[in-house]
């Protein structure tokens, strides 16, 4: 990314050499992330982040389907454990009147159920969004089959000449580890962010499958195939492009590594008296291992943490400073007592052994601690 | 910017040690920007551009007045030389029947008039949109004379317990040399980009005073005081900080030393037989030297600019590749074939004088050479 900073500074809109290289340099990368989701090039976007990817995949595909075809109030079905992005957007949908919306009930360990998808539909359904994997309890999600689901309904839809359904998974937590190929997935839209496999943070990107009518959200010059205005962020454009290159590349060293260290720290910390695991057993991401911790704060636990060095989350990273209950806990039948002391560790490429064994050592005395100070009911 | 990519690369919403050292970088840079403004600090949104920054302003604030009050379709007066965020998003407004638009023209020099603005006020007008700088052609509008006018009705309004009119101004290329005190423009909201002011491309922010009814556009987590969801890119947002700081402290010195260079090019350039200035001669930006060149085509004029190494634009950057005419020269009254000759050079605080010479060496020549292909009419 540096030169891209200095040297090759270029506005990649500009028609002289530095622009050229720009532009350049930006279609490598988004050759690099359509290669990793197997698309093709002209169908990748680059945003500012996931939580804008995911925006404009809904709010545009509201807009582009209103704007062509006539139909009911357009109806779209999502989770009641998605990224608060999905979430609010559609909350914000629903606020305007612009759509309809099913958040749909999950299971104990965060799963949403194919069948509870099939039966939601409706005749006005233009949109399912579930996620890949969840960013809290790190369970994965049934994509394939949803999108199987989808898929067979489509084919009755267009015999009908009936508008078809389309499909949108929020890849963040998935991209560096899961197979994000979209035809597998059988997704038209996908939405990803860099910083989750170290490229850094306010780059995101938007798979939209060819032919999926989606309305630019974002209003001004003519880039990102017109669906994206504003100059762009060459820098981490490159970065994201190569980040995704080099963890596809890795993916399976990775993942089996990682895999190997969270299960010891689940191991480890389901043998502290009072926790539990939350998120499926065994459909879950490498990198995230999600807690309860019986009798304790979530915060507290975390600001002891710290204080060896140690960076945990509580609940969601973009909800900090909301003293509501996780809503993804919730949603899995957590009661907000248990929600309160919720622990998530987040691994990734670079996580030792030795920091595993060291958390292992310190979170017991923590949660004794902290335990001891917790009013007695 | 640097350690924020790798040493201090926190989630500035998570609470361990790493997030509050980006939440502090953050805030920081917050207060460099709300005191370039002479705003409050809780005033400054950072987004990823000013095109983001535009769109949140115009459609939030479209949507945040919609909810909250009652009146006939709302209005927006802008003009016809605003950057295609501006337009864009205006005319999304419109063809979505959310906003009624009037593009007011200009005079030859690209002048805004205040009368205009005063004439095309309706009692449905919410928001007067004028841009600081014009990016093409470098005339800087009356904002504080039109500021000044709004503040007159404002009153009247109030007193009849009317919505107020809401003042915005894109002050993107004034940001660097003009002062852009928010009290002194009487403006309610003001976007600005980091790459005019030697920050990267990828980030901007948005002044909004304090009580202006604006609704989020991209929904999510809470970040930025609920206005903008989406994780912080921290390394830009401390470099629009810093870089906009520097600039204030600077701004004196290299304000005359580019007037002065700026005043060199365009006397050497008006030298060159069937040329003509475009833009106010004296109302300009230091750093915009515009012309049209008659008999020639833009974009040829700079792929052989570029191959003496000097980058310039024909029309705006954001544009290429766009065949029409410039909407600024169309409207300011130049003819489809004088805009086809149009041509821009930004000077910055590295131009050196060495570098003046050498352009005006070498653009006679490429004329020259371009008129003598050209066929004759």
């Amino acid at each position: 990314m540096l030169p891209y900073f200095e040297k090759k500074f270029g506005n990649a809109s500009e028609i002289h050499s530095w622009g050229t290289e720009a532009k350049v340099a930006i279609e490598e990368a988004r050759r690099n992330v359509a290669k990793a989701l197997a698309a093709g090039e002209k169908e990748v976007i680059f945003t500012s982040c996931a939580t804008e990817s995911i925006n404009l995949s809904h709010k545009g595909l509201i807009e582009g389907i209103v704007k062509g075809e006539r139909l009911g109030k357009p109806h779209i079905i999502t989770t009641q454990i998605e990224h608060k992005a999905v979430i609010e957007t559609c909350k914000h949908l629903e606020k305007l009147g612009r759509a309809e919306v099913t958040y749909l009930p999950v299971d104990k360990d965060g799963l949403v159920s194919v069948s509870a998808v099939e039966k939601a539909i409706r005749a006005e359904t233009v949109l399912v969004s579930v996620m890949f994997v969840n960013n809290e309890v790190g369970t994965i999600e049934p994509i394939e089959e949803i999108g199987r689901l989808i898929k067979k309904i489509n084919q009755l839809r267009i015999t009908n000449s009936q508008l078809p359904i389309y499909f949108h998974t929020d890849a963040t937590q998935a991209i560096g580890y899961l197979d994000c190929d979209v035809n597998k997935l059988g997704v038209d839209l996908l939405s990803l962010t860099g910083h989750k496999i170290y490229a850094p943070k306010g780059v995101g990107a938007l798979y939209v499958r060819r032919g999926t009518p989606i309305a630019r959200q974002q209003d001004g010059g003519g880039q990102e195939f017109g669906l994206r205005a504003g100059t762009e962020n060459v820098p981490y454009i490159v970065g994201l492009g190569e980040a995704i290159r080099i963890v596809k590349s890795q993916i399976t060293n990775h993942k089996s590594q990682i895999t190997r260290l969270r299960n010891k720290l689940i191991e480890g910390v389901l043998q502290i008296p009072g926790t539990k695991l939350t998120g499926h057993p065994t459909k879950r991401a490498p990198h995230i291992a999600s807690f309860i911790i019986e009798g304790v704060e979530g915060e507290a636990l975390l600001l002891l943490l710290n204080e060896y060095g140690i960076a945990a989350s509580t609940g969601s990273a973009c909800t900090t400073g909301d003293l509501q209950p996780s809503h993804v806990l919730t949603a899995m039948g957590y009661k907000p007592q248990e929600s309160h002391g919720s622990l998530r560790f987040s691994l990734g490429k670079d996580t030792t052994e030795e920091e595993i064994d060291y958390v292992l050592e310190v979170l017991p005395k923590i949660i004794e601690k902290l335990r001891g100070m917790a009013p007695r009911i």
